[in-house]
């Protein structure tokens, strides 16, 4: 067996075998197999995809490259929920405590950003003193003590997707349904949750931009997932606007922590109870959806989910006083409002360029290594289809700097459609694969 | 401009401009772009071929990346001719001497084999003191004063396609049309003649397997050929059996110069006459085809090409005197005769099958490096459609074992297809682009 023929076999349009695809990656992982060589064979599955079982069994060997989590020892039913990532996605931050307060355990392995805005990670950093360098021990034995645990990625895990990543970033091979669902998922399933709640974004502020390839993904996925042995399934939600009304770091925390004291937007409610219903029906914990929907409800209403998030904070450091403060996530020394030009409704607001807006206030990074700036973001008054008047704010901008805030500005102003009445928006959620 | 963006252009089935490509190839050649880069776009360049102007521009800035032979000093036409490789392909043997003989000029580089046998220069080599190793003065001097030179490719010569096509064959993207033309024709147009005859070889033993793909790299290569302001045409002969009825190298020289005395198999001459006649009417030395095939035929049977012959080999410092000898071609020490099994008629030699054997008596390197033994081959007394006699000798083969020469009869054994009737053979020349 040698590497070029396995690219050769790939470039016809054949399936590989488990073992040659365990030749494949642990070659290159091992420096056997160079770049030069997995980019090629990177760039045939770009045109040639993968068969179902050759997409899960390379996920099983991307899995088998490095550590796996054993989460067998915690108590519970081992959730873990995963988003492509979307403008405004705090979900993770509601959806956590609100498992744990139903009886799930979610111990979290999660990222930072490299795009619009921050990760998890870096949105949860914005709260003082919260740290998410957890020892596999520590972390393992707060996600037993406190139902909840998130740390960054340790080195160990998953390997090859890291260097397969990487490759493909410099070669023009990200965009291939096979190696997009694979990398997500070997991650996944090297985390070791039993249940995984995939919410597959689609829409202009997404990566998958229509709802066929959003499918074809979640289809992908959640097929590699029940190969591995997981509970899966994906949710298909919209990203034609952000979700919420916040988008930066601090802002988004305190978006989060309102929607868990019963103040936040009813989307983000609405999708956080929606994943942990899906959580709670893996774990056999509920007979039917509206059971289920029901349980989650009822968690977040009683305040269960607040205690938990406090909780949670404040085992991993975070000063659970400052993130209730009234300025918290609004204490950007620059501040402006943009205001509605006329009356009318806000017919929408374009979410790749309202991303693109937060990165330029100082949200996300426009490179690896930029410091991100956690007061930095954008707060919505409005949503798609509410009316405004003439003169009201529809938004507010926050920067470090009257540059940086008139960049924002510069590019968020024409993010905003104005109209004169509301034409009908698609739902919030827009499928369901599993 | 950035690598990346170009491979993604690739991707999406766009063509790049001219100054897109010289970015790629100069960075290539530099070590700006890496190795990974180039054969992600060599495998998407598989996919999505590459447009007429954009393989000509590619083919014109990798011919660009080193040293071009300026020929304009020399008298007379220059012409070339290209062969896509074939078994028992001696065809240069013979055209450069004819095409001297007609008053054109040929000052030519040629390769070494890697394959079933040698490549022109090892043919070349069998003759005691034959050398190609000439200094560029000495090569166009000779030129000059015999009209014809040929030499081994010197090491400044596209150097871009020296390090892409080591890359290609190591990352499975050898089999692409326009990076095939784009290899031969940037050599072609670096070696600098007026006119190029391009034969490409259609069949078994051939890298084309059908009339319909060799069809396509002969339009790709003359396009490109056209579009750098050259003359050039293709023709499309048969390779579904061997050229000729020798394999190997001495005894293909010996053949070529037994066609030049007049006495050699019919296909050979009539392939060489018509590949000179191509060129006398590139350089406007004939009227119609009739005519040039005429002039070409006439240079034959005057003797005038076997002069020519005679003078080029002594002039590279051959021993034209043992080239004469009645052993020239039949001195290795192991040889054996391969007998009919039946009456009727040989309908069949299986092309590629018969080079693999030519390979293993010793006559082609298994691997780059390998030592050739010129002695080594196979001479066919009936070639495909001739009736043949139970116990006749169909085939001699030479080796420098006898276990070489039991592996090449047994590789060569089930090549052979004996029938009752002969079928219908297609002819040699199957197409002419240009």
């Amino acid at each position: 067996m040698t590497a070029v023929e396995l690219i050769e076999k790939k470039k016809r349009g054949g399936a590989l075998s488990r073992e040659e695809i365990r030749f494949l990656l642990r070659g290159y992982v091992d420096g056997q197999i160079p770049d030069y060589q997995m980019s090629a064979f990177a760039m045939a599955v770009c045109f040639r995809g993968m068969e179902e079982d050759e997409v899960t069994d390379f996920t099983l060997e991307m899995a088998a490259s490095g550590d796996q989590m054993d989460l067998s020892g915690l108590p519970g039913f081992t959730a873990d929920k995963h988003s492509t990532g979307g403008v405004g996605d705090k979900t993770s931050l509601v959806v956590l405590p609100l498992a744990a307060a139903c009886g799930l355990t979610v111990a979290k392995m999660s990222g930072r950003g490299l795009g619009h805005t921050g990760g998890t990670i870096d949105k949860l950093e914005s709260i003082p003193g919260f740290t998410t360098s957890l020892t596999q021990e520590a972390f393992l034995a707060q996600a037993a003590q406190i139902r909840i645990a998130l740390a960054g990625q340790t080195g160990h895990l998953v390997p090859a997707d890291k260097k397969l990543y990487a490759l493909r970033d410099v070669t023009g091979t990200v965009a291939s349904i096979p190696l997009i669902a694979s990398s997500i998922m070997s991650k996944k399933l090297a985390a070791g949750a039993q249940g995984i709640v995939l919410d597959v974004k689609v829409g202009d502020g997404a990566f998958m931009k229509t709802l066929p390839e959003a499918e074809e993904l979640a289809r992908t996925m959640v097929c590699i997932g029940k190969g591995a042995g997981r509970r899966v399934c994906a949710l298909l939600t919209d990203m034609d606007q952000p979700l919420g009304r916040a988008v930066g770091n601090a802002v988004e925390v305190r978006e989060a922590y309102e929607t868990l004291r019963g103040a936040g937007p009813e989307d983000l409610a609405k999708l956080s109870v929606r994943i942990v219903a899906e959580q709670l029906r893996m774990a056999g914990r509920a007979e039917s959806e509206a059971e289920a929907e029901e349980t989650a409800r009822e968690a977040l209403a009683s305040g269960r989910a607040l205690e938990a998030f406090r909780r949670w904070i404040r085992a991993q450091g975070g000063d659970v006083e400052a993130l209730q403060s009234a300025d918290f996530g609004r204490r950007a020394p620059c501040r402006e409002t943009v205001a509605a030009p006329r009356d009318g409704v806000l017919a929408g607001i374009a979410c790749e360029q309202t991303g693109h807006a937060a990165m330029l206030l100082g949200a996300g990074r426009q490179k690896l290594g930029d410091i991100i700036d956690p007061e930095a973001g954008i707060l919505f008054y409005r949503k798609a289809g509410e009316a405004v008047r003439k003169g009201e704010p529809v938004a507010e901008l926050f920067a470090s700097s009257p540059e940086r805030l008139a960049a924002g500005r510069q590019a968020l102003e024409p993010a905003l459609h104005f109209a004169d009445e509301a034409e009908a928006l698609r739902p919030l959620l827009l499928g369901r694969i599993g």
